[in-house]
């Protein structure tokens, strides 16, 4: 089973893939997809939609979980999440794809209790769940992978319930 | 030069359509591209997608304009326009077709000197404005033709514009 997380941003949006191997989550691929942030909402979209796309087809995965925040720091940036979240969710229900939605707490209580700070925190848990010598590159990364795992967790939580 | 406006929701989205004749704004079509309530937000944003990119293959508009508010109630609902106005942006980027926003008070601005009620006023206003017989059916249909309405009178001033 094959999970894709997104951290999903208008200009730069997280990617991670993972399998489930015996119940253990197993890194496959993360990275980031950008956009310039000097090109138009419509041509920023279009990359981001585009790139992402890519990506579903290149890792087929069989489900797809996106962080996705109910509360924001204000209505433009509330907006924001909105476009952003608009995009990985129309490629999911284009591709055929499940789709889930964590709020960050959710993520977070999965994945940091580990080192401090917390992009750092989710970083460092990151690497550790999935027994990785070095945390992913950059956080956009390590937060869209932070995303898959909670995912799988929740899974497998459901699967073992009565 | 056509122009297609577009009042964006995440369950019903008014769209209008209308023709520069010599300066004149004249009705093409208007109509709502409608999302069941009960699907999830992926069906919905598919479903507004597939109609919406149909209505552009359809009309095959020179121009798109698109109501954009830059304030909302509350960050769910700043969410919600958010992606409704992703979908359309992404579409207008996928159509190659230049897209512009106008806010509420814009819109309003050129077409709400008539009648009493804000939804009437514009209705109303929209009817006179194309010499129409009939007020178009439904308030999304007549704000959508609005915002097509004022893309059309801002493209003038500013060809008038020295």
């Amino acid at each position: 089973m094959r999970v894709l997380g997104i951290d999903p941003g208008t200009v730069r949006m997280g990617y991670g893939v993972i399998d489930d191997i015996d119940g253990v989550p197993r890194f496959i691929a993360c990275g980031v997809l950008k956009a310039s942030p000097r090109s138009t909402l419509g041509a920023r979209l279009k990359a981001l939609y585009d790139s992402l796309r890519e990506v579903i087809l290149t890792h087929k995965p069989d489900e797809i979980a996106i962080e996705s925040p109910f509360v924001a720091r204000n209505v433009r940036s509330a907006m924001a999440i909105g476009e952003a979240r608009a995009i990985a969710t129309l490629l999911a229900a284009q591709s055929g794809v499940s789709f889930t939605q964590y709020s960050p707490a959710q993520i977070k209580s999965v994945v940091a209790n580990y080192g401090a700070g917390d992009k750092l925190q989710v970083q460092e848990g990151v690497k550790l769940l999935l027994g990785l010598s070095t945390a992913p590159g950059t956080f956009d990364a390590s937060d869209a992978l932070a995303v898959a795992i909670c995912h799988h967790r929740h899974r497998r939580l459901k699967g073992l319930a009565p």
